[in-house]
């Protein structure tokens, strides 16, 4: 039996959950593209090729992979940077660029897209810098093999793949044979490291009298945050996350305080972890702004740490561990054997008096956001204060909350929030699926056209865009009062209607808030609490105003008059 | 005598003509970006690195070299696929990268903007595939060096060049003692080669009784377009330029018959070129796109070719002839050996008579615009129809026209717009320089925001928005009614408002044209033709309405019912 390319590709994206493409058409794609809609994925073609590379991160962030598909050199090199970042935090796209037919190619002509050197490779060795693996089909003999070897890494690493379809090949036949199995991981053998430590990690659980947990971000990736979740909730000991870990397991357990900022959050929790005698962390990740600058750490003596194939405990490292591993720890504990554990005290958030008039602070800003929030809503802070605003989110169960981990690339958060949107609503098939973007004026010029494909998918996003003039968090790292941290000023309440949403409601759905009592207003709006579609909330803040980490930075700057 | 190294590197980019600096703040760049201001040269900050590289691109096609500041990782990624486009089409860009202070390289800690794997090379390593020469500015004692060898290629190539700047060393200081000369190209010794080449080439010129020129595109490049109009001039022998050669001499000259597109052309311009006796191409760039798909390339046997550095005669080539070959050529032709040449008739553009309420039409809209064109313009036809339409604008002299060439990498046109200008302004010192850009409304989408940029500096703008409902070219090459190439719709008009354009300004210079009528009444208007500012008019043309080389592509699409 045989199949065509693209109908093979699109079949095993199907089977590995995906339901929407991503991408940009270009002369090297279009008959790729031909097969999109009737494979029964749906399209969402994007303004430009680096939103598109967001948007595919954040939809496989939420769905577990996502695709995007550009054209040779022009498109692949635009999206570049996305695919980085999803390298960077572990997001699995699949990233298909239609490329020059091969006879063009074998000819080695001067083509468009090229430098006219003859050269094709020159773009996919750039790829191999920020993919874990890559696939040229050029050869029907081997193309099911090459796809199926190519997603089973993007699936069992949680990062972009890369591959190429010359213009002439997506109608080409090939084997169908390997469809009869669907792409599965190998849960991998139960070694006898496994079992050594098992006993270890068992043996640490039980001997524990100040132990801890910390929920990173890498949990996602690796796919176990319901079985982190199960830890908690078995040990009932003192949680906490990290930025990238937010909101991976529920944060309204009673046991989870929040996020950990070590010397920059609660001296009490910094004193409680600094004297721990057992640190359970999952999917750690640690990059300095994870890591609120390496001062999160945990201490690596008592640490057990569950990364991606290995165990580490103390020194110890076990390597191939299966991926049910900490299943299969939950599974064994014996609870009556776990120390019931009093935790440092829980931050109190003083609900201060706010004068109605006053000007809107990042102070207080951010936890005001919280009687917004909802089961199963989407949150995502993006770089900046925004960022740093959200760990004063109090995130509800079953929400999902995006923020700045380790890429930090302005501009991300908006078209993530497209595609993560997407993908909540591939997923609950709920048409009421909501999002909230909190951005900076600054961000969002990176990246704004993209509210118009939010305005064209019908998707309900509430965006607060906070003004500041400019690059905020920059000021607070160096030139505080330079003009190169300034932007152009726009009239931000215009999006939508310029993006193309209908007149009317543009006109009911955007909103300026100066002072708390605008903000009042305005959150308890119906089109804020209840309504559908893109709306855009303008927030003004002070220049020089930040919260958390960014504070003691800009009271430096401030000091020194930088 | 010693100084810092940003002082250095900016005080080589003013001695080289660079006056503007494009790009956008990151973390690893903020120290080197206060020296930008302070050295004399003017900071404009993009709103996001790709429209950095894009504007960087349109201003060295004009002045000879730009600058892009970006930062490590994120925005250097963002900005490579313009950089790629300045790769291919030869833009000097100075790419300077704010990277990650040297300690924390060397230990190869786990900062944001990077993989986490200590590798802080990926990113450089990537760069060399689209630029002539690199440079990492660790060492103090190399840097002046380092920074002159890397100048000088870029000059050389005129090709893009990359430097990284570790965030620790924008003060470091080291020796002045290079500045006391100018960067300076050698202009090539006169070889053996040169003289016999010399020879040659004028004896194949007194020879000549059909003999024809063309000026293509890397005339610039070659720092060589007022020996190519001399040579033009003193022949008088007809002349023809391609895409990418569009008005690098005046084509206002009689002898100047406009762009030559092989078999989609005027078939006596056709026939004139297949029965040649000599055919001189001067910087010739032999991309599919540019040879009108490889039927416009001159008769190799009769060809004399004038690349960098390489004087093709036949199958003869000789290397290593100075900058200074066509100038000697010119100065030493005895005009009156010269055969005085009848070319073949010119194409008689017929101002048919148009119904004022028709749609307007791709074949008589380009042709309409030449009104409003005056020496000095800018003229910028994005890639698509816009680009294609070009071919019928008039190109006063002094004035320049950008069009699709090779990379092709929708979305470049307008930050070129954006950086042309501002090079123009630069170079004139005249605050009345003005653009056109013809671009439709798929590519709009891909980096309009830039528009705000041009508001903010105060550039005269014209925009004509051709919005046809999509990505009109992609239709006549695949897939004409699939969903796929339909783009969101917006409301153009209201775009310079939202970029923040003053209310009243946008009231009275954004236009609609639906029919000739509409037309003629806008191209008249006192706005368009001695306004200044940001002026924008949408000409909605029909979907499938296409021009030149796509013409016989889209009745092929239409008759295959595709």
């Amino acid at each position: 039996m045989s199949i065509k390319v693209a109908d093979y590709l699109f079949t095993r994206l199907r089977q590995l959950g995906v339901d929407t493409v991503f991408g940009v058409p270009g002369d090297f794609n279009l008959r790729l593209l031909d097969f999109v809609e009737p494979s029964g994925l749906r399209w969402v073609g994007n303004c430009n090729e680096l939103n598109g590379a967001y948007a595919a991160d954040g939809y496989a962030r939420i769905k577990g992979l996502s695709a995007l598909v550009t054209t040779y050199g022009v498109g692949e090199l635009s999206a570049i940077n996305g695919i980085a970042g999803a390298f960077a935090e572990k997001a699995p796209i699949v990233h298909i660029v239609g490329s020059v037919p091969r006879p063009k190619q074998e000819a080695r002509i001067f083509v468009h897209h090229t430098f006219g050197d003859g050269d094709y490779r020159h773009f996919a060795s750039m790829a191999t810098h920020v993919t874990v693996a890559q696939a040229n089909l050029i050869d029907p003999r081997l193309i099911p093999d090459q796809i199926d070897w190519v997603l089973k890494q993007a699936i069992l690493h949680s990062r972009p793949v890369y591959i190429e379809v010359p213009d002439d090949m997506p109608d080409v036949l090939v084997e169908t044979k390997n469809l009869e199995d669907v792409i599965k991981l190998d849960p991998g053998r139960q070694t006898e490291s496994d079992a050594v430590a098992l006993e270890q990690v068992t043996e640490r659980i039980y001997g524990a009298k100040q132990p801890l947990i910390i929920v990173d971000g890498e949990t996602r990736a690796m796919g176990i945050s319901t079985d982190a979740e199960n830890l908690v909730k078995l040990t009932n000991w003192p949680t906490w996350t990290t930025m990238f870990g937010r909101a991976l397991i529920n944060e309204q357990l009673q046991n989870v305080y929040g996020i950990y900022t070590g010397q920059f959050g609660d001296p009490s929790w910094k004193k409680y972890h600094d004297t721990a005698d057992l640190i359970i962390i999952i999917g750690p990740h640690y990059s300095d702004t994870n890591t609120s600058i390496f001062t999160a750490l945990p201490n690596a003596a008592v640490t057990v740490a569950f990364s991606p194939n290995t165990i580490q405990i103390g020194d110890d490292i076990y390597r191939d561990v299966s991926k049910s591993f900490l299943n299969r720890l939950v599974s064994s504990l014996d609870a009556s054997r776990i120390a019931k554990v009093e935790g440092p005290s829980y931050s109190i958030r003083t609900n201060k008096a706010l004068d109605p008039s006053g000007l809107i602070t990042q102070e207080h800003f951010w936890e005001k956001m919280n009687g917004l929030f909802q089961e199963g809503d989407l949150i995502l802070a993006e770089t900046g204060t925004s960022s740093y605003g959200s760990q004063a989110f109090s995130v509800p169960k079953n929400a999902r909350l995006f923020n700045a981990v380790t890429w930090l690339s302005i501009g991300y958060m908006l078209p993530a929030t497209l595609g993560a949107t997407l993908a909540q609503r591939d997923r609950t098939k709920d048409d009421t699926t909501r999002s909230f973007l909190f951005i900076g004026d600054g961000s969002l010029q990176m990246s704004v056209q993209e509210i118009s494909t939010m305005i064209k998918e019908n998707l309900n996003v509430i965006i607060f865009v906070i003004n500041n003039g400019g690059y905020t968090i920059e000021r607070a790292i160096h030139g505080r009062t330079q003009r190169y941290n300034d932007v152009a000023v726009w009239r931000h309440t215009q999006a939508t209607s310029f993006f193309g949403a209908n007149e009317s409601h543009s006109v009911n759905n955007n909103f300026v808030a100066r002072s708390w009592s605008d903000l009042e207003r305005i959150l308890s709006n119906e089109s804020i609490q209840k309504g559908s579609g893109v709306r855009l909330v303008e927030v003004f803040m002070e220049r020089d105003d930040v919260c958390g980490i960014l504070l003691p930075l800009m009271k430096t700057r401030i000091a020194n008059g930088d």
